[in-house]
């Protein structure tokens, strides 16, 4: 087994160089978690359900409450977990904090890897949940809740360990005044903030709040972890196995503690006004996460909604390029927020080496595609899975209405394994380039539109534009021209949007690297904040320098 | 001479050590400076008053206009500088940010470098220009704005340098995924904000602009200065060297420009609100600083104002101890951001090997050495140098009324250079600790609050409290008690605010170094910003990573 400090310094390690490295394996192969590792995590799961939540360590709790509902079962979940005041959760907080921040970095970062090699262990427990949250297929509710989420956790931790050392714990200052020396011991000290607050979304419940959790957390920081009320099993999950950790080494569980609302009684705004809390991490909507960075005396980290981008100039292979677009587009139902929403294709075609492909015939291979994977039993279901919101099927439905060649109507499928699950496959409609009001917004959700426009520099134009004014998370592009490939890289690194260029086959845009990409650039209205740079790190504490003369 | 690669490295290794390190020799001796250099930039210095100030190489002025007057003399300057619409600064800096950007690193460095070792020649100058506007003395004008700012200025280049060669340019991300493996090139670009705009103050209007100025200029964005328009020569200078270098480097000279405006019209919400301005740099009053912090979609740094302590408990030389303090309320009269203003003295009074020295008789030292400072004509009026802002005399005067026993009342006293200096020496009031509505703000310039608490423990949870509630730069503390030394550093590093501990000598509390102190932690009200920590230039930039697949 891979030691604690060993897993570090090679997260660290990666980190720097940004190659390609994962302390989680991502496959679910019983070879790597054993024989019995699935079938142990969906009985555990499935014993979950119906009962309470017992395995928090958090005392004084106000009541039980749960509505979490499965998009694959359109039924409840039936689990309830202890509700608690917002005051008691300061409380707790704040009493935790002063025995977490004198904790050394060595031993958070031990007891914080501590907790992902036993999260480890329940990696299939907390797919399931998600899948029955979150609407995900399996295969990414195992990847990106278990594996990915553990090294993107990982990778906070480092890079908050880092940041950490960055600077001496004392040195003397030895100033040359001409007949003598001032001479003065200086010492620094990284004071966490104080109470972090971390809010979950519904589609990606454990991936998208870990990071802010566990950087807050190595940092010095007691963290509360307020789950979306729709998906709270799968982080109640972590948290549980945080709090085990933290109690085998004697320390206050509250630390890090779990604070579950329900749709009718949400604690959100409470929480994050409360003069006790210093930091925020958020994931959702732009509304709701602007509010948040608007607050007074706050260190706040968003990651909002944008506007994903594909632009299509020249290919090598078009039915290659087609397929990939066609399965990020089914992937988790365009439930992704690196999912692409606006093809930008000219009105002259796409240049490939055996001629120009009209915008018709690429539009119709794209929708041959989409339609090959939808119906292919034994990838369609799995690839799309569930849709976690019923609003998002409403949008689909609006979007068919939308002025312009509806290309491919949504429709439903059967899952062969949940017949009553609520799922929508893509809609595709034309859209003219003219027409900015309707492809200037998200539509979350599996909506693609095919935005014809006068001319390669026209698409480029507009993504930026769209990137700058609404926020872009992600954005692809496909040309075999270096010209055009730099004009691209450099107009959309502008509007702070990482390009994927040229995939086909097995990678795709939608999909982000812990250690090597930065999820989120924080540079466009899509979010301020970027997983996991050194600032979104190091402004969870406060470098503080105290200094005393040398005695004679 | 010092090659710009040596100057740069040499910072970035003393950012790391963070002990002593000077690029810029801080005595202004005929050795190190030359024997005609204070003459020369005395002449030049008095060259320049009553005309344009012509140096700078921005075109399109809408007129010409200057309002600074000397504390020294009463009188207006008289100098003149180009003044821009708001339209047409940012028109500039618009246009100059599509080369910048391009400029390497490297070349960003040696440019800004250089300019600095040209205003080298031009340190003796500037201190009679920041003498002129500011009221400081020779001394302290000399050092803080020349060879202090200087090397604050080295410092930004070398925090940005680092921060921007953080990130490989590229890397191959090489991913197994069993059969086969995933082969990306991914490269990461560093991706300046755009337009940076550093608003100046009255009182150190190099040292405290420089770090945001150098700060923006190595990570690529342009730069407007807005200087107070009551300390506008010398940042003028500075930005015409800037310029200088640009110009010989065939670069745009308004890749940094200096926007003046006048009392009656000032342009600087006009500039800050403006939707192209990205990143904010102020240093002022908390109001205005606090309006800029709330301005969405900018990110601005800021040092606003605190309330800074003093907490006696025990020390080795109480007359030692006493002549330290009363320099640091002397020194440029008060008018220092790091001045201290409430010093906490238990009613048992302060320990001593030889006893106990009761409150009065602390009051009493401490008026005697402010008094001695003040009435020697070799130090006390260089010491105190003129008051920068008439208002500073009017709070004086009022604080002399405030209810408490007055030790010691202000009064004038004569400057042999200059008759008509405004001055004012400080007030020392005796306030009760009950009484914080007095001392729980910053009452700038020379007011010094002596407050009896009822012991330490009551002085330190009020120079903690008044430190999270009101923000402090600075604290000192005086301790010969480990544990009570341990409760200080603990309270105050929680209340972001760096203590200096029994400082007797040379060497006073109101002084920060660069390469070595973190100038305002950003952790508590006095500001959100820290010269010159990794977030202060990691922020003025994005990382953006595009990738592709590896052609095979």
């Amino acid at each position: 087994m891979t030691s604690h400090h060993e897993l570090l310094t090679k997260a660290i390690e990666a980190l720097h160089a940004r190659t390609f490295y994962a302390a989680y394996p991502e496959h679910p192969a019983p070879a790597i978690y054993g024989e019995t590792a699935d079938a142990d995590g969906q009985a555990k799961f499935k014993a979950t359900l119906g009962n309470r939540f017992t395995e928090l360590k958090q005392a004084g709790e106000a009541g039980w409450a749960g509505q979490e509902e499965s998009p694959y079962l359109q039924q409840p979940l039936q689990v309830s977990y202890p509700v608690f005041k917002v005051e008691t959760l300061i409380a707790n907080a704040t009493s935790a904090f002063a025995t977490w921040r004198k904790v050394s970095k060595e031993d958070r970062a031990s007891i914080l890897i501590e907790s992902l090699e036993r999260i480890k262990k329940r990696f299939f427990e907390i797919a399931y949940a998600t899948m029955h949250t979150t609407g995900q297929g399996y295969m990414m509710a195992f990847q990106a809740s278990g594996p990915h989420a553990a090294d993107r956790a990982l990778e906070a931790v480092a890079a908050g360990y880092e940041e950490l050392s960055r600077v001496p714990g004392a040195a003397l200052w030895d100033k040359p005044m001409g007949k003598f020396n001032v001479q003065l011991n200086k010492e620094w000290r990284a004071v966490p903030k104080g109470i972090s607050v971390v809010i979950g979304c519904s589609t990606f419940p454990t991936w998208n709040s870990v990071t802010g959790i566990y950087g807050s957390l190595i940092t010095g920081n007691t963290v509360i972890v307020k789950p979306h009320p729709g998906a709270i099993l799968p982080i109640a999950i972590f948290v549980a196995e945080i709090q085990n950790v933290l109690a085998e080494r004697k320390l206050d569980t509250c630390i890090c503690q779990l604070a579950v609302d329900t749709f009718d009684k949400m604690i959100t705004k409470e929480l994050a006004e409360h003069a006790a809390v210093k930091l925020i991490d958020f994931t959702g909507n732009s509304m709701f996460g602007s509010y948040l960075e608007a607050l007074p005396d706050k260190i706040v980290f968003t990651e909002k909604t944008g506007v994903n981008s594909v632009i299509l100039d020249s290919v090598e292979d078009i039915d290659k390029v087609a397929a990939n677009l066609a399965f990020s587009v089914n992937l988790y139902s365009g439930q992704m927020c690196t999912a692409p929403q606006n093809f930008f294709i000219p009105e002259a075609g796409i240049k490939t080496p055996t001629g120009t492909i009209t915008f018709d015939a690429f539009a119709e291979k794209f929708v041959a595609n989409i339609n090959s994977l939808v119906d292919n039993p034994k990838a369609g279901p799995f690839v799309l899975g569930a849709v976690q919101n019923k609003k998002t099927c409403e949008r689909v439905e609006e979007a068919a209405k939308l002025p312009g060649k509806v290309w491919l109507k949504s429709r439903t499928f059967e899952n062969p394994q949940f017949k009553g699950a609520r799922v929508a496959t893509p809609v595709v409609v034309e859209v003219d380039a003219s027409k900015k009001e309707i492809f200037s917004k998200e539509l979350f959700g599996p909506i693609a539109l095919l935005i014809k426009t006068q001319s390669t520099d026209q698409s480029i134009a507009l993504a930026q534009e769209l990137a700058n004014a609404h926020g872009a998370i992600s954005c692809g592009a496909y040309t075999t021209d270096a010209v055009v490939r730099e004009k691209i890289a450099d107009a959309m690194a502008l509007a702070a949007t990482p390009v994927s260029f040229n995939l086909t086959g097995g990678i795709y845009m939608n999909q982000n690297a812990a250690f090597s990409d930065f999820h989120v650039t924080g540079g466009n209205p899509s979010g301020n904040a970027s997983f996991t740079n050194p600032e979104y790190v190091s402004r969870r504490f406060t470098w503080v320098g105290h200094r005393e003369p040398v005695k004679a």
